[in-house]
């Protein structure tokens, strides 16, 4: 069950010589540092489903006529186990939608899993199922020698230009071993010296372990001399290219390079408290639509949810099928598979900055993609609205309240969770910045005032003086999000008693946790009595509060105003907490 | 798009009178607390799956010729979001595997979804898809009016009975309504005022707001009628049932009523360290089998991994589809419907203890269903085997890290790292004896020696000094799961130093919360210098340490020894750290 996607005829080469001083020529997609690694099954063709999305987007965006420039497919090798996930169906529902014909995905049929013969527990017909989903299906009945047959397959599999093909291959598992094919003992452990021996003889391989054989030697040379001279003639289609379409040449040459274009960041707005209180979805919603025009990878959208997350970008139409040159996605309600192909659009190349939205709760089909997303270095943005009970009456089956912590815990993510629209602006400023980091963004549905005391510099810190005294005080309130209003108005009823606050607002722990030792002692020094409220879990806070205001049980379905009483998330609460440090 | 599963005729009824005081009847299976509720698209058929699963497996056990018990059908209704959503793909796939002729799932079609029609998102075949998985399907075209097509189809899925049944049906989203029907706009929003007089006329239905009309009054009185008598029919069937096979009246009642056997628990084996030490997975596997010939509604298996989680009951066989009174459950590479099954089974009736296992990083693939097992009280055992970086080569994909921290996050989840056998019976005690909190069991790989200090009672307070000085000490060293033997040498080592140094083992946090004050106090005294060891993310500790040995990082690919040395979780640095705090 081997599960991994890759690029066939990478688009365009690694800049070589300085023959063409000139001509500035895009690098090759890069590889990631941690390539996106075989594992959680049914990741993988959900990967591969993102990087022929990223073909087919480009080639219509970029190619003209008599100039291809973006023109290769995608294989995938998909195992039973792959087929038996829940995403790979997601995933398959979404290439068939879209045409993706330029996909080519083998299913190694092999009829055995780690718990034996797939009869057990896997009966389906998989390939009825992928025609069901607009697939093309392709038979070879065996896989173990019939190569002619994998070949006409590919051959057949391309002709088809409308629809992804899945070639089934059924194979014996463990293929020439007299006493070990067929079983479930070759799939996660090696033959052992006298099954190998028996094994050599029985398929007549007289070559020593690790001698390559002279004629696989040639065959690996033609091929090296094959893809020089496809490079060769991409380079001059390239030089033709760029010299006719300039414009495109440099904005194709963003995405695949990564260099985001200069000043993009000035595209963010800044906000006054003057300016209307809203949610901070429709402020991230502003800040996808000022971002959309002026980075050329950036693409995305939301499962299912865009009127509700806000995520449409209104300058462009839908990636669809017949569309494919657009760049709002419409994942359908399939977060999990979203999320895949969102990071291998991600890896496919760096100038691409995709985003896809869910609600917050929803996070929970979705986590592995994420947790892939920071091991595999894939800058992906994950935009999560409604973040808390004051979503309100969807009740508690859509409320989050260990979700903040569960992110915080994960390694290489940024977790964000921003109070206003400087906030909103500053999360975004550092996700598109970290093309290396995923971020998550944790907004609110319901509006929030613009503080004075917010800006985007700040933001970019992790956490800040929002309000209230700089330096020596008498206690430190630290909000997030829609609770920095709350630990506001708890630092002005203190104040009223004489004592000296601090508002912290700390929209990421993560990015704050990188700034100096000497910021961050003067922020929150220790035996300051700190508080902290955030309509969340207190798992975690103990870090840096003695005393947290939050949820730690499940929600209940009400208007957010009575949830926040009922659960005693109220000014009145942080105030007697504060004061219980005193 | 609503996700809903229930019973349509209850098995067993409640007790009513006294006047069968000899006979103990059961109870109709638990209506939990909290339903479990509509929202996380394609739990529901997956839930569906479960109960039908239940019931077929109950039927076959206990149903007798001439004696027909447990004879019900399984009805859930989807919408298009949860077709799309992986999860009802895995579910549906077992069904089909299964055989499970009782489910009947309506499939409410009607082409709108959040985002608009679900053209632009879902144009696959579903009732081919259906049917490439087993079941039969049905299309009634108009389901707006055409109620006997609903009846003629309900009934030809009723005979056939080797086969789940799809009733898809064609539907116009908000039927009636003038100028809304067929429109997203009345998916999440009431029609308002003037379109709902205005639907009124359209369908020419003259009553009031809250006015049942007299047919309709007549129709329910009819069918509370029919209830009646079924439940007569169904209590003399099970009067002779019980008078006839008393034995297998007294099981079926334990399981529908939730009443486990006296003495249950004294079956879990206790250890001494001259016990071999093994792999906390195969003290699970000595703790589920010594558990299911002790408990009727014992059941459950693994996500195509029972070698792995050595989770299989060696005196029964599968569940499959001519084989439905076994007990193990192969549930292929599906985790996400696996918990969701699982909780279907859980929530059919308090006696059932469902577990499933899979690799404890694939949580990530069942998050959603471990969090509605919490939210809807479903006594569910989640089993996971390989819990850190000590599974060794498989690298960081099947690392979790973060994984402890996330559960330990969630509401209403016990979060187990037993760290030998002992702890591993006392998890098991605990999580069995709650049936209305789902217990996680991260469960270790690699071999560990069974401690002279634990014990199952001990275990049983959540965290428990396991060596070393009970009062007054210049330290503690709180341990989990693997790192209770380091923490152990750590102390030691520091003992050498002529320190006094109390181990604390803490095999579940939420346990060891609801211990009494002064217990908590005594164990882990504020002001004592105190270090947390845990092969996982230091995120939460400092609730109780004040420096963390573990690893904030993603894991890598080596020999488990290796890694722990490499990433620095060693008995040098957890001396180095409680010095560091002296």
């Amino acid at each position: 069950m081997l599960c991994l996607a890759q690029l066939s005829r990478a688009p365009p080469p690694r800049p070589r010589a300085p023959d063409h001083p000139s001509l500035e020529r895009p690098p090759r997609p890069r590889l990631p540092t941690r390539p996106p690694p075989a594992g959680p099954l049914g990741q993988g063709i959900a990967n591969a489903v993102g990087l022929a999305t990223a073909e087919k987007h480009l080639a219509a965006r970029f190619n003209k006529p008599g100039h291809t420039v973006v023109d290769h497919y995608t294989y995938a090798i998909m195992g039973d186990g792959c087929n038996m996930e829940g995403i790979s169906s997601e995933a398959a529902s979404l290439a068939g939608h879209w045409g993706l014909g330029k996909l080519i995905a083998f299913y190694d049929d092999n009829h055995i899993s780690i718990d034996g013969n797939t009869e057990i527990s896997f009966t389906e017909d998989v390939g009825a199922r992928y025609e069901s989903m607009g697939w093309q299906v392709i038979h070879v009945k065996d896989g173990n020698s019939d190569v002619n047959a994998i070949r006409k397959a590919i051959a057949d599999a391309k002709a088809c230009t409308d629809k992804p093909t899945l070639i089934k291959v059924t194979t014996l598992i463990g293929y020439g071993s007299p006493n070990k094919a067929d079983t479930h003992d070759v799939h996660g452990a090696p033959l052992g010296a006298d099954e190998t021996d028996a094994t050599r003889k029985n398929l007549g391989w007289e070559h020593g372990p690790f001698e390559v054989p002279s004629n696989v030697r040639d065959a690996f040379k033609n091929a090296a001399t094959q893809g020089a001279d496809s490079e060769k003639e991409w380079n001059a289609t390239w030089e033709k290219y760029a010299k006719e379409f300039p414009a495109e040449a440099k904005e194709l040459n963003s995405i695949l390079k990564g260099e985001l274009p200069a000043d993009w960041e000035k595209s963010l707005p800044s906000f006054t408290p003057e300016d209307k209180g809203l949610a901070t979805r429709l402020h991230s919603q502003t800040m996808l639509n000022a971002l959309a025009p002026v980075i050329p990878g950036f693409v995305g959208g939301s499962a299912d949810l865009a009127p509700s997350n806000m995520t449409l970008m209104k300058m462009f139409g839908d990636f669809q099928k017949d569309t494919p040159a657009e760049r709002n996605i419409r994942f359908g309600v399939r977060e999990h598979a979203m999320g895949a192909i969102a990071n291998g659009i991600a890896l496919y190349a760096p100038g691409f900055v995709p985003y896809c939205a869910t609600f917050f709760i929803f996070s929970d089909y979705m986590r592995n993609p994420m947790r892939m997303a920071a091991l595999s270095e894939a800058g992906t943005l994950f935009v999560m609205t409604h973040d808390s009970i004051g979503l309100g009456e969807d009740g508690p089956t859509h409320q989050p309240v260990e979700h903040l912590a569960s992110f915080r815990a994960m390694p290489n993510m940024l977790m964000w969770r921003p109070c206003d629209g400087n906030e909103t602006a500053g999360a975004y400023a550092v996700a598109v910045a970290n093309r290396k980091r995923p971020s998550t963004l944790a907004l609110s549905r319901q509006g929030l005032p613009n503080q004075a005391g917010s800006s985007i510099e700040k933001a970019k810190k992790g956490a800040y003086t929002v309000y209230g005294a700089e330096g020596d005080c008498d206690a430190i309130i630290i909000g997030t999000g829609s609770e920095v209003p709350m630990a506001i108005d708890a630092a002005k009823a203190l104040e009223a008693d004489g004592k000296k606050v601090r508002v912290v607002s700390m929209p990421c722990w993560e990015i704050f946790e990188e700034q100096s030792d000497d910021y961050k002692k003067a922020l929150l020094p220790k035996g300051t009595p700190t508080v902290s409220v955030e309509a969340g879990s207190s798992f975690g806070w103990a870090k840096y509060s003695h005393a947290h205001v939050g949820i730690d049980t499940f929600g209940a379905s009400a208007p957010a105003d009575q949830l926040y009483k009922e659960f005693g998330i109220t000014v009145d609460n942080v105030v007697a907490a504060v004061k219980s440090l005193m």
